[in-house]
């Protein structure tokens, strides 16, 4: 089916893959007026571009975005805004046994299942590459969002064992580290710790956290489209991520309702909460709360030890991958998460506006 | 926004609120052919019935169900399953403080927020019983998938500290044990536990379970509408649910990719996976093994113990929430889990059938 | 496939067959606040209900709507408002050659063919009782757009080859004429052809408008969306529907682009249309000026004459229709239409809000 | 909101406007393993390619395109195929008063209105050249359809006075005749109107069909998703199209009921209708029968005879539209209403598939 849409006022559709010619997206539904221009995409697709850091896949590729259609004179027009991203570093040689046999941890043998056969080049439409449309509109949306004084703002929480210290939050060092934590201490430990990892050729997981500040109350929706629900799809549909959670999430399952319960109190005559275990969504629709969002993405299923497979053939054989891929997955899909959320966020504010009657009377009146 | 629909080809319209006159489900894209009484969906009911056992609210609802359209002598026509059931134990009361007062843990402030104002009455339309439609519609959904072999099966895992034990897992502990776990024993602690709770005048959280057995590899999408994305927000849009995993969950962000991968093997002809670390999904695709989703839910947050909060007109109060309600919500979430995730698995499937032009060739030549 | 769903943000879903229990609608979506009872629909459908006229089936239901969710205190809640209309009249009879023949002009054959059987009482699903749930969703959305000064207006502009005089404009016959034409003398000539078909046992096509005034302009979208795309889909969904006209509509075809733009001019310091053969939509968006949309209706495919047709044997057969079946479609159709337009009219209002940023700043700052 | 996608399975987005850098389409849901080349899409573009002749505006534009994504191998991989054609022939030029006018006819004002500025260059997304996306993706369409045995075939039914005479229906003439009439005599004469009409600097109107062949039965839906329904949608989505018909149209409305059923014959063991007044669906359904569709589309508003209008200032203004325009709108747009049936036609054919439980059964058992 055609799922390679996301979002209903606001929505995006990406294309491409690893090896092809290019990636790109289209947004469509972006509100006229908004001033763009490649560099506010650029600097987005540079946090999640490879061959950065000893961490990251050794392909280079400069990811320059070129942007056309739906900007006029500086501005957004409101119709489709499309972007591109050509591939440039397709490196051509002999994918041999990659291309029959079913890698672990991957969605080769799922592919053929569901498609009668592949794009096998560097894992086709299910790479990691795939994301580059999904930043590229993010950044679209963060760029709208600010404008309404919400901010989105993802890092990395932990490494295999090493967790960030939120306490002490940097948050400019998840720019600046390569391991997007916003830590300095902890991402010198990680950083040990990924060397081990990559000396015994093996991968390592990792957990990433997104917040949204400044998100009014009263945005989402009480049943199906739960504000949660659809954060928790978000971060779902990024390849690798395996759980997810919303504010103190699996924490609650062992926890009694008086210590879960988040009291309401005034402060500066608004309704502001004590605690903010719910993270933000109560019901499904926002608490004007920081929101926080969770995610825990698996280790890189491509390692260079030798694995048990099989082929196309239903031969049993022997996989040691080789090539280029980072021994961790984390540290480069923190700004996928983050313009995930924001997509997210921006197109239920924009289906909320006429949730009253009021406001459709006071806009069209 | 409309946001009481859920699914593609098979979707489902919920409606109604906890003091209304009635809750119903509209099933439409259902297939023609399909046997179907009342009693295939009051059997789902029931499971989720209140007044059952002493861990559940003492309301009295026979929800007795009514099917209103959509099937004719015994069969579906493929035209919308109109569904209903009748509140009949709406105490006529006075909600006093309720009705004006924003209980922690719930969605009265944000409603307020959204709506301007709420029906106030047992939780309106964010109460638990806006549940009774999704398991109507779940219950012709997994009475699809038994015509093609697939079981869903959802379960207690935990309630507060006591865990199942799933190496004895008793399929029919499930169904006739008041916490629906798969595990005689532990029901019997969870119970006493859950005594102590109330005692307390406090509530408790737990955790669920969903395997779903038969599903063929290959159904699924490899971007946005990925199974387990899908399968996420499913479960992520019932009430109280705080955190979703798939297979491992977040268990896979501390491991190392040499032990995460699923090793594939062939057996008697078939490629299977030596382990199931994954959870019956790769790249957003089935890969034939058994699903396995688990979601943390919330402890129940009315309780009798005095909380502090604010009301309507922006005063400090202090509330004591008396009335009906559970200390624990797991062991009638369950069969919820189990219908949103048979409602899930049966829109890929039938989504899926044109994934190959050799399909669309085969059905219509 | 779940076709009985309609609109994007007020979206509607019906349910119900001609013979069944009941039929009805859920409508998701209207926004929070709107003042509904029961009376509000209950108008709406009288003007649909067989059994008033000569020319109206000789079927007498009563149509009585129960509204049973979504209402609080008088109020619409933002919720889903389920209406439910009962079948009383349901004459339990031998169906005879009906249940066993495809009569021509309907849907039995076809229906036949997509789902393996049919509800073959009256037609089922196909069933012209099936806009009950229609009209009771356009009485919801017309009530909203009366509170943005927005007005709906159908009515029947021929039968058979007597045209309603729409120089002398009667407003006020619509509503009290067997024909729903907004000219008296129009209609009394109209009622005499009828009864002359009634006698030869034959049945009469027609032709009718629907005028929306007071919407502004900017409503619509450019592509796909367009704004008379929609309304064309709107009312080619209407059973019998077999040509859709914008404005002057087929006419155009004829002429020239001199005769057929219409001119801006400046009234009172706005820009308004010196003519109006678009009717109301430039480029799929709203011009300011009043829409117009034309349907062309078939002529009752139920008649007393015999025709030739085949059984699901494969055998053919004559065929004499008795029963209760109007001559003409259009009257009953009018409100219909009517509800269709607004439905799409009030979508399309809300889906546009988010067009320009500056909307979304001054809504959420 | 996000109104440049089209479809559900089979699901299209467009983007680009008239002068920016690039026109395209995403097209998402096609089934995996369709052998798939430039050349195919590359002649359909061509068809409604600038330049090609006297009627056709001057404005050279090679219009080829580039497959971006989607297909490895020479087949389609089932994931979304990223079509783009570069603009090559923005003429830069001084757009002095249409930058500023309100052209009657055209969208400037109303793009004006719903997104307070605009594109103005050629139109920007209102422009014709809008389209090239949509051909891109019919092609597509097409392709997948022949592999079932369906062919869609549009053609000029008039031009002005001038109608092709379809009793000697000439399918050759259609791709080869300026005026894309399937009569080589209606053609000259045609040729012969539209020079005239040059000459007095106005532009003429005309109207169009198109025929599916090979749909089988049952394809379609009931209610709000009739497959003609969707035909009208798909029609009136299209630029300057005022009015659709299905089958017989408009001249149903003056017509008995006894002249305008279709009876039901066998032919061969087969149900057939004897005629084809209903052009092919019955309730909304696909009869098995030809499908027929026809649009009428009015006069290019662009003219070079002097037009009153006013100006974004407010003033009254005379416009003489100076550039490349065509005289009539019909020829050029047959090769998109072809494609936009095609891709009705074919979204329908795969939501169709699991109508049935026994067709659901087959596939995965």
């Amino acid at each position: 089916m055609a799922g390679s849409s996301y979002g209903t006022i606001f929505r995006i559709t990406t294309w491409g893959e690893s090896h092809g010619k290019a990636l790109g997206v289209v947004v469509d539904g972006c509100p006229a007026g908004l001033p763009l221009c490649e560099e506010d995409i650029q600097s987005y697709l540079n946090r999640r571009k490879p061959g950065a850091s000893s961490i990251a896949t050794q392909r280079k590729e400069d990811d320059c975005v070129e942007i056309l259609s739906g900007v006029f004179e500086g501005r957004t027009t409101g119709t489709p805004i499309s972007m591109m991203v050509r591939n440039t570093s397709q490196i051509s040689r002999d994918y041999g046994n990659i291309a029959s046999c079913y890698r672990p941890g991957h969605a080769d043998y799922t592919f053929d299942q569901k498609y009668g056969f592949r794009d096998y080049r560097g894992g086709g439409r299910s790479s990691g590459r795939e994301t580059v449309g999904r930043v590229a509109a993010g950044a679209v949306a963060a760029k709208v969002l600010s404008r309404m004084g919400i901010t989105v703002q993802a890092y990395t929480r932990s490494i295999g064992p090493i967790e960030a210290d939120l306490e002490h939050f940097d948050a400019k060092a998840i720019l600046c580290t390569p391991t997007a934590m916003p830590d300095r201490a902890a991402d010198e430990r990680a950083m040990a710790y990924l060397e081990g990892a990559k000396k015994r050729q093996d991968s390592v997981g990792g957990s990433m956290e997104c917040r949204v500040y400044g998100l009014p109350a009263g945005i989402g929706d009480p049943v199906f489209e739960k504000l949660d629900a659809n954060l928790a799809k978000a971060a779902m549909s990024i390849g690798a991520i395996k759980a997810v959670e919303i504010g103190d999430g699996f924490a609650v399952s062992k926890r009694c309702g008086s210590k879960n319960n988040d009291a309401f109190r005034m402060e500066n005559g608004h309704v502001v909460k004590s605690t903010n275990h719910a993270g933000g969504v109560l019901g499904g629709i926002s608490d004007g709360d920081m929101l926080l969002v969770r995610a825990h993405v698996k280790p890189t299923p491509s390692i260079y030890l030798t694995q048990s497979t099989v082929n196309q053939s239903g031969e049993e054989v022997d996989l040691s991958i080789h090539g280029r891929h980072d021994p961790i997955i984390v540290p480069r899909a923190v700004v996928v998460l983050e313009c995930m959320t924001a997509i997210t966020v921006l197109d239920a504010m924009m289906l909320n506006m006429s949730a009253r009657l009021e406001s459709l009377e006071t806009f069209y009146n």
